[in-house]
């Protein structure tokens, strides 16, 4: 920091010291995205280690001493800053008093240890070999304990609401229980409901070549609105979207024989990548500009990919594009939006969180809440994962994943990668989806006929305006009460699924 | 640093900063790698942003105050250190005097204005638009004198030297001078007889798909001993070698109409990489675990390209796996030895350096030489550079670029991404890769039966004990003397030409 000038205020001397910590968060997501897309598998160490010392800097960089006095100094002059900047130092407080919870050594030691175990992972899935895995997420789950506890000491919370905490601001275990509780309580019948009346769709004819999909996935994705100059779409072992607001990455994976869980995915991971666009371009470089925590980015992709893309207009709107690319005939029964509309909402209790239809979904999201949450308590050891993942699928879902790690607690990245407490955030996103498309239909009479045109302009402008271009101005609590009139809640989830599930 | 313990040695604290320094030159290796290969262009300010903070930081870790203490005490207990240690140590010192020469604002305003200039230089060769960039130019131009003259202050040396030693340690304009005024004097000559002398081949029937030339690469690259595990190839608008040891990244381009220029920058980029690739595994993490210099760096990438991949023995190993990846057929005489020798031997005064034979490229590097050493003296300013540039193409080679920018200043990245004093290592390198091949021939008195059978063990054997795995233990005049019993020289290099377009 040695260029810096000590007659600018407390609160510009931040700014320039979280611009720095932006761009090494640049570093680390290009890295991590390269990681995940390009990299030799020999190159793992290597980049292990370099991760490392990079959250090692930042760790370093956001705890100075100094950054505590300068906090205080600019809190003292609020009045001096205009909304957007007290906001900023709001995010920035955030970020540092968690920050300092937690030493660097264990920073240090947890990024090596995550992308350790990540790597192993990564091999260890395809061969469904859990004791490879075992002992390197012991480590994983050891270390999260520990960071869970030293913030929940900082934070006066428990240590799993304290990593929560850290997902989405705000959120807490005994909320989450309730509203799973809720969830747990109507689905199973639910899904009974909609299985027993059914049909079977027409098979849609295979094989479906890669280059085909892809062609397809970017047009989707430029039809909504995703900015190929600033942005990509590449393969990787499990879909995600990575990068920078100016140079945002997105990820499938693709199966020749199928080619709807591919095309989902990257409808969802585009939702992800219009918020990480569309954040203000004034304020790219302060924790001010950044999204709100995962649920509302997950609550972005659910709203493409649940409540757009399933929806009816969105398949009239798509079929023909679909046909198209992938090599259907126009007179084909079974490419017809009534045929795609029945594979795109066919419900099935499978194995797979990621290719799980929006009924059982949140059942494999109650799963992991309820074993991460053992797991963070000290209730439960890695070593006792597929037991209770099994005990788990069996009860809610009505599957064995006994001796299937590979399609068991082996299938999601997340703990292996060291995030717990993620898991819940997925479907309070899907929640939080339902409502903000309320709140969109309500502003936006013609909307379905827009979709139906393939004209989203107005639809993604709402977005932009509402969520995407306000960052961190408001909490995501603030944002839901203030576009929304309501809190989180599970009513507008269940009017979203009776009226696509009827009967 | 606040982890650092100030009970261990001066040596091993340094060791620990080093280390993150190498954690820095990672992502900055993998960041650039990015920018020229994967990132689309709306990324470019963000990216030139995060490369510019990322050498800002690593300069500020390398000049903090402590430092130069701590050089001091370590070298003053010299005798507890061995040799590699001392080595790592004078890298050490030669890094840190370097870098307090010049101030971080200079630094982060000349990464800025480099990654600026060379993105727009990207678009503007294209369209052969000089307007465009040459504002861009002359700011890079006034930073790189501003820190010519810096460097030179502190080393006592004259500012392009002071450049020229930052590239390729112990090089000097004047020995330069002499040893390009030798070549200017006997290669107009040379290339007029051997012109004279050669005869058209027979045509090579394109076109050559990428796929087919990929995979030839690639072959090529997997039988020289490039770690696939540990590297990749792929397309750059300019081949490179990037990346780092355990992840090394080399690019080419393609045209369908020709490949022997992508084959032949997939054999030079895979030169550069078996050097990286060959470093000292137990020096990963320090400065004398890194490459000499670039004329050392680029003596590699001949010796597989020149010494090597145009020579006899390699040509006819090579013949059938070009048919086979081309879509050649055996019996065509277009495909056999003498004719693909004939192909790759071809003397032209052409345009650009990098499709160059090894007669002429050498005079496309006295030219860049003779007009970057005016640009840093003063005597010459950016804008004059065409001018100069039409001057020197025709009378060294007979070719005016009068408004052809494309194919005559804005050919190469070089000075657009800030390297003055960089082009002479190019043909130092020739000269030095000559000085090796006799070296190794020398005490592998078999080599062109290895070479033809595709047996290449023993000769990148000799290159990793030789030259890869000693990284810096050694200056670059230490190790030609130690191998090959001489100081750089000419000799072997006007031997090599002789040899290979006889009479």
């Amino acid at each position: 920091m040695s260029d810096r000038k000590t007659n600018v205020t407390p609160y510009a001397q931040l700014e320039a010291r979280f611009e720095e910590l932006h761009q090494l968060g640049h570093a680390q997501a290009m890295l991590s995205w390269d990681d995940a897309v390009m990299m030799p598998r020999g190159g793992g160490r290597a980049r292990g280690e370099a991760l490392a010392a990079l959250a090692a800097l930042a760790h370093r960089t956001l705890t100075a001493p100094e950054v505590g006095d300068l906090l205080d100094k600019a809190g003292a002059s609020l009045a001096q800053l205009n909304e957007w900047q007290q906001a900023n130092l709001r995010a920035m407080r955030r970020a540092h008093t968690r920050a300092i919870a937690q030493p660097e050594a264990l920073v240090r030691t947890n990024q090596l240890a995550t992308t350790r175990c990540q790597q192993i992972w990564r091999a260890a899935r395809a061969d469904n070999d859990w004791n490879a895995v075992k002992g390197p997420l012991g480590d994983v789950v050891a270390l999260a304990r520990e960071e869970a506890a030293a913030l929940g000491d900082t934070l006066a919370l428990d240590p799993y609401d304290a990593l929560l905490d850290g997902y989405e601001e705000g959120t807490r275990e005994a909320h989450v229980a309730e509203l799973f509780d809720d969830l747990k309580g109507f689905l199973p019948d639910f899904i009974d409901r909609v299985i027993a009346r059914q049909t079977a769709p027409l098979p849609l004819p295979g094989p479906f070549p890669r280059d085909g999909q892809h062609a397809l996935g970017e047009d989707m994705m430029g039809l909504l609105g995703f900015d190929f100059s600033r942005g990509r779409l590449d393969v990787s072992h499990h879909p995600f979207c990575g990068g920078v607001p100016d140079d945002t990455r997105i990820t499938t994976r693709y199966s020749e024989e199928e080619f709807l869980e591919s095309l989902m995915a990257v409808l969802h991971e585009t939702g992800h990548a219009l918020y990480q666009q569309g954040l203000p371009a004034d304020w790219r470089r302060q924790p001010v500009g950044n999204c709100l925590g995962a649920a509302v980015h997950e609550s972005q992709s659910l709203f493409v990919e649940m409540q757009i893309s399933r929806g009816r207009a969105f398949i009239e709107f798509a079929a023909p594009h679909l046909r198209r690319h992938l090599g259907g005939k126009p007179g084909d029964a079974a490419w017809t939006a009534d045929n795609l509309q029945a594979h795109s909402r066919q419900v099935r209790r499978g194995y797979i969180r990621v290719d799980a239809d929006e009924l059982t979904y949140p059942l494999h999201v109650v799963l992991r809440f309820e074993i991460e949450r053992d797991l963070i308590a000290g209730k439960l050891d890695a070593a006792d994962i597929p037991d209770a993942w099994n005990e788990a699928m069996t009860r809610y879902l009505g599957l064995s994943t006994e001796g299937d790690y590979r399609n068991g607690c082996m299938q999601d990245v997340h703990w292996f990668a060291g995030l717990f407490g993620y898991f819940p955030t997925y479907t309070l996103g899907a929640l939080m989806a339902a409502q903000w498309f309320a709140a969109a239909s309500a502003t936006l009479p013609d909307l379905d006929s827009q979709i139906k045109a393939g004209d989203f302009a107005r639809l993604i402008g709402w977005l932009r305006r509402n969520i995407h271009g306000r960052g961190q101005l408001k909490t995501a609590r603030e944002l839901l009460i203030d576009v929304t009139g309501e809190p989180l809640n599970l009513r507008h989830f269940k009017t979203h699924l009776d009226e696509r599930y009827p009967g």
